[in-house]
């Protein structure tokens, strides 16, 4: 059957609830779907404004106007692989649904994109919270598909700091920083979302079929491309807007000079959405882009998770008191005490006027400043004259 | 001999220059090292207003205004210390000479200390030049004594790059970071100052006399502190305000979140020199200060000599182009060029046909793109269709 009757589309578990947008509407979203590639900017304010219907009816009437000529010749060229049946047929037997705008889990940061947005997703898991609420409080963790184990280690880590309170990770499903991220959030019974470039039904790279079914369990798997589809290297960097616009912020973990996180990176600050890098030693080129980052001031540091919810979270809720060294014995001497403290050898004892002499006080000022230490633990009088009593490590440089 | 006398002081070999400061007033100064703990703030604008000799006069007198009594009994109690000839056959033994403000050689950087500058220093090395020369172009490199292999490899390359461009790498010659700077320094012929806490003829750490004598004798050896002067936490973190002085900017190099290098970069900021810091694992404790450092926005991130000179260098003579990765064969593609050649699979042949359906593009347009791209040698034409080129790399996600 062709696209844009009335039939009820999918399954009943396809929907969100009985406030979201019309099945004919769905049905027509489907079939553009497979005319297009994403991103449609010509179609999207269209589609906005007279319904995905009637933008179909029209272009299969040539009567479509909007886009250029050379874009609806190209359009129409396709229109015979529009098979909204079968389509619907695939997503149902890979567990997915698909979400449209007006949906109540069609997520409203989409909007940011503008005509860039996704004119449909498809989406597999959440299907009880709905894919929103999935990506309400979210972070994008990307990075290099040939990380280090350094790299690994860091994207497992704070992805299951953030995923720990109560965060999402967002990521793209690859080899590499962005399966430590997903498995790190899984890894704390944390919720995660795999951004795909491929159908939601295809196990791209095929080594990732159990880390994706695990997402599609456990967190969400999301793509704008219909069911069957594969990757292509424009579909991964369309695919990058997706992962930046569905999070607060994005967070590179190990990325070369030239890298597919550092243009996530990039649609994030488009989006207006906070960048992060990680940063690593400055003799690993896989830490050379998240360095080139920071040093261009595009990214904030960040070294864990609290940094990274330092910077996304809401103030008062998610962030955490400032990182200093826990005070030491001798930091509650005044400088004073401290030059006193100071004319002491590190072994043996000096006599109460030496300490006078070498610390340019008085006498009495001495023996007051050497009572108050005494009382605190810090040096102790003998019969050859004051000593430390504390081995403390010094700090000096 | 009494300070304050006109009797010539030291060697000839220990004056710059015929303009420097008479030897009354050095005597004086050398007395004054005696009696004061750097820094004298209430010491320094007197000398500056009455001259040292005059202000060591009414200090014997006691009749010295401006310090308050208390320090002024303590100034007086250490008087009976100062010996001149003493401390000038002391600093001549070790090849030493005294600098005073007004001498040609005293680096003018100093007077952004204000009061909290040197009376004078000791001085060995760097002779024929003169200190000021030595530090007119200058960085200081400073971090962890206990700092870790990577660490002590980034202070060593970063301080031979600064160095090889002509810039001078100034330490505290402490263990650690502090020596890989002066040795990178040294190793490429360049030139190295070592700001010391004790004085400039004591070996301090014991195990550094041999690096301490190659840089009096290739560099320069400073200290604010009378020859013989053993060191003191308060003399090491007095210290830190000339290295940070003496300098155009500080790169610390690994830095526990608590530590003297952090002090350093905090006079340098005082003194609005520039900040960096280097990154390094987030895993590793001793690059917590450096992270913390730049997550705080006190310092810019820096990886490499290039960096560091990009911002103490002037613009135009110290700059390095943008770092980028060298393009691709692919980077010379338009959009839609790319889309026909992402529509080719990795291997095997397709008919252009079948191109310009998945790229969205009429044919006689594909077709144009291909024979564009064979010639760039990207695309070839075989009997059963178009065929990618050359294996380039995939940079997806």
């Amino acid at each position: 059957m062709t696209a844009g009757t009335s039939r009820p589309a999918g399954t009943g578990a396809a929907r969100a609830g009985s406030a979201d947008a019309p099945d004919v509407e769905r049905r027509a979203l489907v079939a553009l779907g497979r005319v297009v590639e994403p991103p449609a900017p010509a179609l999207v304010p269209l589609v906005d404004a007279l319904g995905a219907v009637e933008v179909l009816e029209r272009l299969r009437a040539d009567r479509l106007e909007g886009p250029t000529s050379r874009q609806v010749s190209a359009y129409r060229a396709r229109l015979d692989l529009a098979d909204v049946d079968r389509d619907l047929a695939m997503a149902a037997r890979a567990g997915a649904r698909l979400v449209v705008p007006g949906d109540r889990e069609w997520p409203p940061a989409l909007h940011d994109l503008r005509a860039g947005r996704p004119l449909a997703l498809w989406v597999r898991g959440a299907a009880g919270t709905g894919l929103a609420a999935a990506v309400e409080h979210a972070v994008a963790v990307v990075g290099a598909r040939a990380a280090t184990a350094y790299g690994l280690h860091v994207a497992a880590t704070l992805s299951a700091q953030v995923a720990a309170r109560g965060w999402t990770v967002v990521s793209g499903g690859a080899f590499g920083i962005d399966a430590a991220a997903h498995r790190g959030a899984l890894s704390v019974g944390g919720t995660t979302v795999a951004v795909l470039a491929c159908g939601v039904d295809v196990a791209y790279p095929r080594a990732h079929e159990p880390l994706l079914s695990r997402v599609a369990q456990d967190g969400v798997l999301v793509s704008e491309v219909p069911p069957g589809t594969g990757v292509t290297r424009g579909r991964f960097l369309e695919r990058n807007r997706l992962l930046a616009a569905l999070s607060r912020g994005t967070v590179v973990v190990e990325a070369a000079l030239r890298s597919g996180a550092r243009s996530t990176a990039e649609r994030a600050r488009e989006l207006c959405r906070e960048v992060m890098a990680v940063p690593g030693p400055v003799t690993s080129p896989l830490s050379a882009g998240c360095h080139e980052e920071v040093r261009a001031r595009q990214a904030a540091l960040v070294t864990d998770g609290d940094d990274v919810l330092d910077i996304v979270g809401q103030l008062g809720v998610d962030s955490r008191p400032e990182r200093r060294a826990p005070p030491g014995p001798l930091d509650v001497l005044d400088p004073e005490d401290l030059r006193v403290y100071d004319a002491m050898p590190l072994h043996g004892a000096v006599p109460a006027g030496q300490l006078a002499r070498a610390s340019l006080l008085p006498v009495p000022d001495v023996l007051g400043r050497l009572g108050r230490m005494a009382v605190q633990g810090l040096v102790e009088a003998t019969d050859r004259g004051w000593r430390r009593a504390v081995p403390t490590a010094r700090r000096h440089g």
